[in-house]
């Protein structure tokens, strides 16, 4: 089969790879019907996160179980499934707590953007849906095993209350999605920080009030004009860079949440800053597994379609291609068909 | 009247000072029943805080009313009160949100180890005991307008819940209080990090269960070990260097909760290692009159006694020599009368 690899800086290349296969007896085998470039795949795309040698990618996938281990109870060959980006066995303490992306045994997925994926710990990664969804709802299916699930942390770790005001920093796939869980969560005014017309479009279309386009203290300043100098309740910092961490922080009122899912690059933060500025914050890697139950009953029930952050759909083959039109942010995020 | 001043690194005065008086409508002046030394005021005392020019010293403080602002409502002439640290007007949105020492128009209070202390926005910093309280729960009072309310703080804000297993690290007064609010809140384990002695015992009697004498990453690696390499629900923060804080986090477990309720001095967090950690968190200067009411209440109804943190009682003009006794770790707390 074919699939994309890593070789360096700006160097991937779309190659034959041997096929997966159940080495594992707790492992899965699984036919991708869906995969997609996430944006913590550019990191080390854009050489900021180093590789050792040529690295199989992708992380996102949903499809059908085409082979198990012969210790998997939970699903089995035919079923179609979706599952995290961290392999998770769901039963220790950590993943109890729903922490799943902190599981003693946990194991990152790879190789996702190919025909085929092995899935570790099966049982406690994927989750299998009733019925074959029809075609319609894969984009948003495949979205929750990584972008619509981290959104969903992200407002889940601001504790977003009915009525709260809400600051959502980045209009990355994550962002805008975050929007999206905001408002389900009952948000009464959700503030999207966007300088790209179709991604405030979008944010909009998911349920936010009011765009702000500055950065950086400016932007943290712009939150304070909205809020009447009181800062919002919850802040969703989907980004993961020093200026962003310290607009989100900025924008946040005392005793208001912070939450931080974009992998932080070069970020420090000052203890005495953060001690005066009273803001609880919880982040990290979104424990997706958390929350598929809940979001795949939400997609097939047409609650939510967060697969409208695809504005493309186009052959696996273009996969290299779809890296550098993501590196320049010519698209948002294009679903990738094997 | 005499009050402690301070000139410049371990140059405290006790030296006449003009006797205050009611400058604003919603000042109160009190005549101070019993004041005591903040760990807080080693910094400036130990030059690692520079100060401009001689500072009148104390901010914890309780006593009668002697004067009131035309202003004032809630608090009259002869009334025992209690207030916190830092004034507020208990009525802006941070205040609402209980978090007064954000209050927008804060104001720390300065100068109460003397007789007398002035008081700004009195009607919000200010809590009155229906009656005068007799002698012997005065240090448990006076305890309450900075460290049992920190203390308090500490565990509220790391989320203790009945059953909860946790972890305080530092063991000075605001540490030990900590424990016995962990306590109070239900935890089932407290595991209370100390080297001293009598620091250890009063640990005990205020509900730890176990003690830890190693400290940085053995401090972290031995709660690993006690929790069998889970991490602790609720780390408390009760110093504020980089090695304790990197403790306090290192001990949390994932989506664990950890306070920080010590001023961070020259304190960084890396992003990125905090990211992967999972642990929540949440700190600053505690919002005291928050909790007054409640703490009031649980003192004078006889369920705690945060004034066993204070070992030995003097006369106010012994202040610059307890000073001393503070700085070298002889003494916990002393209480001073004027």
């Amino acid at each position: 089969m074919k699939g994309a690899v890593l070789y360096g800086p700006r160097d991937v290349r779309f190659e034959d790879r041997p096929e997966p296969t159940v080495a594992e007896p707790t492992d899965a085998v699984i036919r991708i019907a869906a995969t997609c470039i996430c944006g913590s795949d550019l990191w080390p795309y854009r050489g900021a996160q180093p590789i050792k040698g040529p690295a199989p990618m992708g992380h996102e996938y949903c499809g059908i179980v085409e082979d198990v281990g012969s210790a998997v109870k939970s699903v089995k060959r035919g079923q179609f499934v979706i599952g995290s980006f961290f392999a998770s066995d769901n039963t220790c303490p950590h993943c109890s707590h729903g922490y799943q992306t902190s599981c003693q045994q946990k194991e990152p997925v790879v190789g996702a953007q190919a025909p085929l994926l092995r899935v570790p710990l099966a049982d406690g990664t994927l989750v299998a849906t009733t019925d074959r969804p029809s075609d319609d709802v894969i984009p948003s299916l495949l979205a929750l095993s990584d972008v619509m699930g981290t959104g969903w942390f992200a407002a889940d770790a601001a504790c977003i209350r009915p009525g709260s005001t809400v600051v959502v920093v980045g209009d990355g796939a994550v962002g805008l999605l975050g929007v999206l869980s905001a408002k389900q969560m009952g948000a009464e005014r959700i503030i999207a920080m966007s300088r790209h017309e179709a991604r405030q479009k979008l944010a909009r279309e998911f349920g936010a009030t009011d765009i702000v386009t500055e950065r950086g203290e400016e932007g943290a300043a712009r939150i304070m004009e909205l809020t009447n100098g009181v800062g919002a309740d919850s802040v969703l910092e989907c980004v993961g860079t020093q200026e962003s961490m310290m607009q989100a922080i900025g924008a946040t009122r005392p005793g208001g949440y912070m939450s931080y899912v974009g992998v932080p690059h070069g970020v420090e933060l000052d203890g005495a800053r953060l001690f005066f500025t009273h803001v609880r914050m919880h982040g990290g890697p979104a424990p997706v597994r958390r929350y598929l139950p809940t979001l795949i009953d939400l997609v097939l029930r047409g609650e939510i379609s967060p697969g409208k952050v695809f504005d493309l759909t186009l052959p696996l083959d273009q996969v290299a291609e779809r890296y550098r039109a993501m590196d320049e942010r010519r698209a948002i995020k294009t679903l990738l068909m094997p």
